[in-house]
Formats: structure tokens, C-alpha cells, sequence
């Protein structure tokens, strides 16, 4: 065993997460020691109610999170926080001081990574956040490294577990949204207030932070074109299911354009994928992320995404890789946001979408339906029509379009009288390109 | 753009593997030098026939494969020759140089990966390998860096593509091996002389790999219990599928005993899994692995485990992460093997069992079949009889059982006048605990 001085750690937070990581620092200090080469010792942890942590060592907590993070004996922060403020000052001023960082902090890395960035690289320090992004899954650091002799094109990911354990209660029970979501919140898989897992705004942070590790350039949540899956109903569902398809809350992170028009888009919502998609199979509260890269070809990382010991398990991934630099005087790859590619706007973005109307059944309708598709430029692959008379539902699958010119195409036929309703307008992601 | 020195890079094989690295060190040239911060030059390749190699400025090419080696003027040696010799001479000649190594041959790492890492240690030289298992899925870097401060109890692999095509086709069509094996050949997925995938030996390699980095131990391919799949009849996969369940060729490596008798089993071979499990459902060619860590949960990669692309983008993600540290006068990190943990005995290894005996339809075979289990020791789950009379057949799945006990069993079995034929013994995995 080493007899290297040992890794002082400060602990910033200390809920589900933060009492994960102490906990296995202390079952596996033995491992982490040979891992690390020197002991990781846990000198301080930042809590707001000192009295509520009734399994820690009293002298380890403070209150005063600033104090602590100035402290001279410290190496490395751990920040398990959450949110902006107080953790991006408290960050800055670790990093500041030549401490190394270890961050879950998605919306923080989302919104304002690159001040951390340039902070921790001009202080030649590290700041590692695997676990910000789809929790026990290595995923970061594959991007990051294993795939940087490669070109990534696309990044599919299933990064948000409450909300895929309400899609996939409802297409295993053909239960409605609000349904589903009253059993997500009764099983603790969806908070009090739901709105930053099913409105996408969770989804689209770890987007951001997958971006631009995938594509070398500087991506922020406000980049990211967002929809929840509040405005999923049954129907949909079914209709998916009748094309071999699942619904799922999807990030999407790929190139547009090319040459010197290349670009990046960066979008979160639901879409169907066909049931023989890897992703498909990935229910209840798993994450998986998918990526295409031009010399490895498909690849998919699958495991949990949340909860306590899993996001700990990254955040100890980290810690031994930050340690190891302490001691060697080395420093992990920093940012990486050369390639500076402008973000495409969603009206270019170019996918395949499934359509579904009301109309009347009368001769002459998918004509004029048909019609508004052309106009608009949208080539339309399939169409099907679904009951009769009053009941009567056209479903219709066009082959791949740009956003812009199929929101034209459903503006134009939502002033249609013989059109009683547009019933849904979904993506298709993840079909073999046309 | 950075203006630091070119890292030189020789190469020493340039088949499909070594062809597609040359490639793309010159196609991504610009981007690959953005993400080391330095130029990477390829300045020599090492070929038998020089005059095979027209895509190729032939001033790189030389046969004095040694002599490149030796040269002072490169820093990083990349091996995609494959074999034990020359392979481990030229490694060793490039480590004892101080010259950084990337190696995708599997069996050399698995037969003497410990006298190459301590070379790589001593000259304070990277040797990294991620190619050499699983191609292009990142897998090495995340069980050795990101799972760091976890604990990985169990990893379960399908590493051998050749065997998942036929195996994948045997369950589709309901060809036999033989058949199934013709057809993989003519495909181009299995080689003239298919032994060293149909009988185990590449996934033995990579078993000893992936054990030896998740359990911090030394592992050769000679501790791996190694079992190939020309047995496997299309009678096994009916009955799997029977059972809801698939027959893969599995690499398992697994944590044995407690305590100070804590040891780790390695072993390759056919066995059923549900349907359910994630690796049920990775077909064709592909390869995946899934992990069980104590904080993490399960993970599981996924993607092509060969061709000359994607081992090539393993290739190039190392040669990034190696220039790097090259640049910053720093390594990655070395081998661990401080568990130090003993290789349990097949005998000793718990796991549940399949077996289909042919038996003689007659009172009181089934009392005896039974006694012969219970008085070694083995549970019977479910016991099945398919067919009447001279088509007789018992089909047993057994509760988790050491090895040697199962054995036992069967051996007895064999010698019973009323049992025509022990028709199929396999190991089934990837059930729920017991």
C-alpha cells in the first residue's frame, strides 16, 4: 500500500447522492486507495441542516459551504448541489484556489460550463462531470475519449428515466399521460412538481452537455429545441404501436449541413422509433444513449440513470481519475470546443414525422390532404385511413422533411373544414435513412 | 492550431485493421491534431509485402519491422500484426525505448499482458489496448476509469461476433451448427479455419482481459474454463426456445467465494438466457457487455466487435488519450492487479443447468432421475417430459449448482440402462437469483 499523503476531499451537498458517496468512500477506502495510489480522505461536507445526517460524523459538516471550499487542505470538490447559484460561485471559487472539481451538476454544465472551463483551465485543474449525464452510464468519458480519433454524427439518447417509465407504462398498460404520470409519482420515480423531467427541461440539459462533447463546440440548454410529453395521449401510442413503433422522450444531438455549412442541432422530444431500434427495448426508468460515429459504426450505452448509489458510482469514477492527476502533477483532457459549429435552427432540422387527422369521409380528402403535403415540399412515404364516416382518422408517415416545412404543411391543413382535428404530429426518428 | 512538435507514430501491421488506422490518421489529420494539441505523423509502417499496399506512400513502408521499432525519432509504437511472436519482441523492444505502445492483439495481452505492463511501468511508457476487445466499443477505459470507485461483481460478454452470427442464424432459421457455420463462412464472418472462434479461444482472450481490468488481478487465456459452440444442436435452441430463452456464447467473469477465500472464475461457453436479458436481443455480428457493479447496478455496451473501421476507431481513441499524455509528460493509468485474487476451479463455479435426457418411457424413471440429482447436491427446478414412449425426452433446469456436482450428476445419469442418451447438458445464465 501506498504511503502517499493523502486526497482531501470536500463534500458540497449531502442528499440522496452526497450520502451515497460518502458512504461507499468509506466501505471502499481500501480499494480506492490502491486505485488511487495515496487514501482518499473526506475532510469537510457542506450541508444546510447539520442536524438531519445522522449517519455522518458530526465534525465533518458545516454550514458554511464557502468557508469550507477556501479551506487550504483541500484538493478536490465535490459538488452534488444542484442548480445555478450557490453552486456556480462556489465552483468558480474552488477552482479559483487550484482545487480540482468533480460536478452531477447538469443544469450548471448546461448553462454555463464554459466559464467553469476556462476557470479550471487556467488554473490547471480538472473539472470531471460524468455524473451529470445519465448517471452510472460511462458515457462522457467514452465520448470524450474512447471516441476521439473518431467523427461522431449522431447522439440518440434515452437520458431522462422519469419520463421513460411513464411512456413505457403507457404502452404496456394503454393508459392516458396523466395516468400514467400519477403512478410514476406514487412509485417515486417522478418529483412533486413533474414539470423539469416531463417538460424535457432535465432531458435537454444533459443534451447541451452531450453536444458539445459529441461535436466540439460550445453548446448551452437555450441551444436546444425543446418538447415535454405532456401532449402524449394514448392515441399516439396506439398508432405507434400499429407501426411496429414505440413512443419515446428522445435527445437528439446530430450534424446538419455540410463543409463549411456544417452545423449542429440539438433537439429533445417525443418521437416513435421502431420497435427493432436498440433503444426501443429500454423501459421503465433505464437510460440508454445511442451513438453513430463514421469508423465504429453503432454503439449504445445502457444502465441507470438516477438514483443515489448509481450517480455516486460516476462520481467515484471521477474522483480516481482526479486523484491520480493530483499526484502525478498531471491533468485530464479539458475542454474541447474547437470545431465551433454553428447550432442549426429547428425549422431545418430534417427528420420524418407521423401525422394523424380527423377528417370528414367524403371523396376528394386525401386529395386535398396529399396537396398541402406537396405544396410544402414534403414527400409523404405512407397513408392509411382508420374507421369510417364520423370516426374516420387519416394516418400518414412522410419521408424525411425539414421541421419548418411540416409545420406549414399542418398550419395550412388545420384551416381545412373537412379536417376536424389534427390528432397528433410526432417524429419518427431512427428508421434507415430514405 | 497548435504549433508543438508532431508526435511520430509507427505502425506495425497494416491489414484490414492497419489499412483503415492509416486512413484515418489522414483523413481526420486536422481534427485529430485539434484534439492532441500536436500534429500526429504516421512515420512508418512495417509490412511483410510491401507491394500489397498501393493506397500507401511505399517511403513509409519497410519489412525491418525491428529496425522501425528502434528508431529514435518515434514515440508511439501502434500493433495491429496480432499473434504472440513477433508481436511481444517488437513490444518489448518499443516499451524498454521509452516509446508509448496501442496494441489490439488480444492474444498476446491475455498470454503475457503483465511482463508488457511491467516493461510500459519501468520505461514510464502508456501501453493502452482498448481494440483488443470488443472493436470499436469503448469498454476498457470505462471498466478501468469510470467504474474505478465501484465494485464490479459480475461481467457478462458476447465478444465473438463469428459465433453470434451462427448462433443468431441457428435460432432464426433452425439450421444446425454445421450449416449455420457454412453460411457464416461464405458471408465472409467466419474464417477458413474457424477454431479459434468456434471453440473459444478469441473469447477466451478477451475474457482474460476484461476479468484481469474488473477485478484487479492477474488473468492469462490458460485461467479461462473455455467451451466452443460446435456442440450446440438445433435440438438446444428449440429447447431454449422453449424455455423463453436464447443460446449465446458467453464470457463470464464473476467474483467467487467471500472474504479472504474471495476469488475470481473466468469462463467461455454456449448457455441459455432469457429473452428478457439485454444481451438477448444483440444479433448478427455484434458484440455487448454487460457489467453488474455494487453502486452502479447494470450497464451493459454495446456495437461491432470487429472489422477493420471500427477497431480502428479503438485504435485512434487511444492514440489521442496516449499523444496527450506523451504531450504533458504524463501516463495513463498502469496495470492494477493488487486483488491479487485466486482463480476459483470449474468445479467450484455455481450456475444453474439445462439438461435433456433421452430416457425409456416406463414407471420410475423419473424417481430415479431425481434421486441422482438429489444425492449430489442439485436442486431441480422444473422438470419437463417432451414426447411418449421411444421418443421420450425429460428436460431438467436445476437451481444454482457447483460445477463439479452437475458432473457428477450427469456421469451418473450416463450409466442408467433406462437413459438412451444425455441428449444436452448447458449452463443457463442471467436468471434472478435463486
Amino acid at each position: 500500500m501506498s504511503r502517499a499523503r493523502p486526497i482531501r476531499l470536500a463534500l458540497l451537498g449531502c442528499g440522496v447522492v452526497g450520502t451515497a458517496v460518502a458512504r461507499l468512500l468509506d466501505e471502499q477506502s481500501a480499494e480506492l486507495a490502491a486505485r488511487v495510489g495515496a487514501p482518499l480522505e473526506l475532510a469537510g461536507i457542506a450541508v444546510r441542516r447539520p442536524n438531519r445526517h445522522p449517519g455522518i460524523d458530526p465534525a465533518l459538516l458545516t454550514t458554511d459551504a464557502g468557508a469550507l471550499v477556501a479551506r487550504d487542505d483541500i484538493d478536490i470538490v465535490v459538488e452534488v448541489i444542484g442548480g445555478i447559484e450557490p453552486a456556480r460561485t462556489l465552483l468558480l471559487s474552488a477552482l479559483g484556489s487550484g482545487k480540482s472539481v468533480i460536478s452531477a451538476n447538469k443544469a450548471l454544465l448546461a448553462e454555463d460550463g464554459a466559464t467553469l472551463h476556462a476557470a479550471a483551465s487556467a488554473h490547471g485543474v480538472d473539472l470531471y462531470y460524468e455524473a451529470a449525464v445519465a448517471g452510472a452510464i460511462p458515457l462522457l468519458r467514452p465520448l470524450r475519449e474512447s471516441l476521439a480519433g473518431d467523427r461522431i454524427t449522431r447522439v440518440i439518447g434515452i437520458v431522462n428515466g422519469t419520463t421513460n417509465f411513464i411512456l413505457s407504462r403507457m404502452a404496456a398498460s394503454g393508459a392516458g399521460f396523466s395516468e400514467a404520470l400519477a403512478e410514476a409519482t406514487a412509485l417515486g420515480y417522478a418529483e412533486a412538481d413533474p414539470s423539469a423531467d416531463v417538460d424535457g427541461f432535465d432531458a435537454a440539459a444533459k443534451a447541451a452537455i452531450l453536444a458539445g462533447l459529441a461535436f466540439h463546440t460550445r453548446i448551452t440548454a437555450a441551444d436546444v429545441h425543446r418538447e415535454g410529453i405532456s401532449e402524449v395521449s394514448a392515441a399516439d401510442v396506439a398508432s405507434a404501436a400499429a407501426m411496429d413503433c414505440t413512443v419515446k422522450l428522445l435527445a437528439i444531438c446530430e450534424r446538419g449541413g455540410t463543409g463549411a455549412g456544417e452545423s449542429v442541432a440539438v433537439r429533445v422530444h417525443p418521437a416513435m422509433i421502431p420497435t427493432s431500434h436498440p433503444l426501443a427495448g429500454v423501459g421503465d426508468a433505464f437510460n440508454a444513449v445511442y451513438v453513430e460515429a463514421e469508423a465504429a459504426g453503432s454503439l449504445m450505452f445502457y444502465g441507470r440513470g438516477a438514483g443515489g448509489e448509481p450517480t455516486a458510482s460516476a462520481v467515484l469514477g471521477d474522483l480516481v481519475a482526479v486523484a491520480r492527476n493530483r499526484l502525478s502533477g498531471s491533468r485530464g483532457a479539458g475542454e474541447s470546443a474547437y470545431a465551433d459549429l454553428a447550432v442549426q435552427p429547428i425549422g431545418e432540422v430534417r427528420t420524418r414525422y407521423h401525422v394523424a387527422l380527423d377528417v370528414a369521409d367524403r371523396p376528394g380528402v386525401l386529395a386535398s390532404v396529399a396537396g398541402a403535403f406537396a405544396d410544402n415540399g414534403v414527400s409523404i412515404q405512407t397513408v392509411r385511413q382508420e374507421g369510417r364516416g364520423d370516426a374516420a382518422t387519416l394516418v400518414l408517415v412522410t419521408h424525411v422533411a425539414p421541421d419548418a416545412a411540416l409545420a406549414a404543411t399542418v398550419h395550412r391543413l388545420a384551416a381545412y373544414d373537412f379536417i376536424r382535428r389534427v390528432r397528433s404530429v410526432m417524429r419518427v426518428e431512427g428508421l434507415p435513412p430514405d
